[in-house]
């Protein structure tokens, strides 16, 4: 069944307003009155049929409405530090697969990347579409966003206020994973905090700390700046029956 | 430091007999006699150093020896049917990366992909060559196998032998991730097996229950096939301890 997304506020009076390439989409897919379809707009699921026409394009009204079945019960964010282009591309593919709810980007002293201004502009739609493809061919009931921190201290900060807050650093060795994650019970909201290829610095680290973040370690394996966040949310959706 | 691997028959007496190419890249990396490195052969760290020459090639003396950190006590076989190249490619460095013992790659009745003959000989070598880079960089202390089932039986009764052997299965509904977990207490061996991009036929599901794994469901979302094994072992690591 095709699934389309659209914001919360595109959904009143039991009918979806789509916009225009939607409607296209609709049109090119052949779908035809009567025809069921899903609507997918705040992290629920809507069960769509054509009945009609309203100022020229077709009415979607909404037969019937859930919660959407690819939505975790928990929100987990993650904020993945620049790295290569093609890297954060797995990152944000992956964990919009697995179920983050955003994703935020931001800068570190290590990083070997850092793109800005038209670039960073242009990268930043990108990323976009890698999320939308990525809920759509998932079964996801939103979009989750991806935005960018203005510097490493904005990203902590946020990060911070998350019930389970992890930094996730290379040199920690006296809290594990398994125990971070019993620090809370019943956490709603989450956040995985993972470097650039070179790791966190040490200053960075007390910087996270400070903030009021957990540091926490993923083992004793050296992970891939990509490996890092798919590992971590894995863990997170599992742990708390979100798999 | 840097990382050697042998197999662990060349650890005797004492001494580390590495091969030529190795004994080259000790000679490249300007490593004095008495400077320390690590051999790693059979999941365990040797700290060796050069102390003299023998048949003309230098003698690699053992200092001391540990089992390997980088090892998890658990051994977690990935089963990966075949697909897209750089998708399995993926599948083998994480995976790696994230503590399995061997990746074994079968063929599945809706494999888009499956190379044969000199195609597929190459293709092995090149995921070894990979299972052997993950291995050294994420400090592993030995390098995981690759190999190839002749077909989807013999694949399915390979890994059924694990104490807790999984069956990754899009229609499955009952049977949980977490749930299947608590199947076996403690154990010490696991496999996760996991389709191609358009999954598994009822048949080999039936053919998998039938050889003895358990169907179990990786939840609501529609992971791609480089993301499912990434994500379970995550969780089998996690859940076991080994994160």
């Amino acid at each position: 069944m095709a699934r389309f997304f659209v914001t919360a506020s595109n959904i009143f009076g039991g009918v979806a307003y789509l916009d225009g390439k939607d409607l296209e989409h609709i049109k090119a897919l052949r779908i035809k009155r009567g025809e069921t379809f899903t609507v997918c707009g705040g992290g629920r699921d809507y069960v769509c049929r054509i009945d009609g026409e309203g100022a020229g394009s077709p009415r979607v009204k909404i037969i019937s409405a859930a919660a959407s079945r690819g939505e975790p019960a928990i929100s987990c964010a993650v904020y993945a530090a620049f790295s290569k282009s093609d890297r954060l591309e797995t990152v944000i593919q992956k964990t919009v697969e697995l179920g983050a709810s955003r994703i935020v980007v931001f800068p570190s002293s290590r990083c070997v990347s850092r793109p800005e201004g038209v670039s960073l502009l242009r990268k930043t739609a990108r990323w976009n579409k890698i999320s939308e493809e990525a809920a759509k061919q998932s079964g996801r009931g939103r979009i989750p966003k991806v935005s960018i921190a203005p510097s490493f201290v904005a990203a902590v900060r946020s990060a911070a206020k998350a019930d389970l807050p992890l930094f996730f650093y290379e040199e920690e060795r006296a809290l594990g994973f398994s125990a971070a994650l019993q620090f809370r019970e019943n956490p709603e909201t989450v956040s995985v905090f993972t470097g650039p290829e070179d790791g966190f610095t040490p200053e960075e680290a007390a910087e996270a700390v400070l903030s009021g973040m957990l540091s926490v370690t993923m083992g004793p394996r050296i992970l891939r700046c990509e490996t890092a966040p798919v590992c971590a949310i894995s863990a997170v959706m599992f742990y708390t029956g979100n798999l």
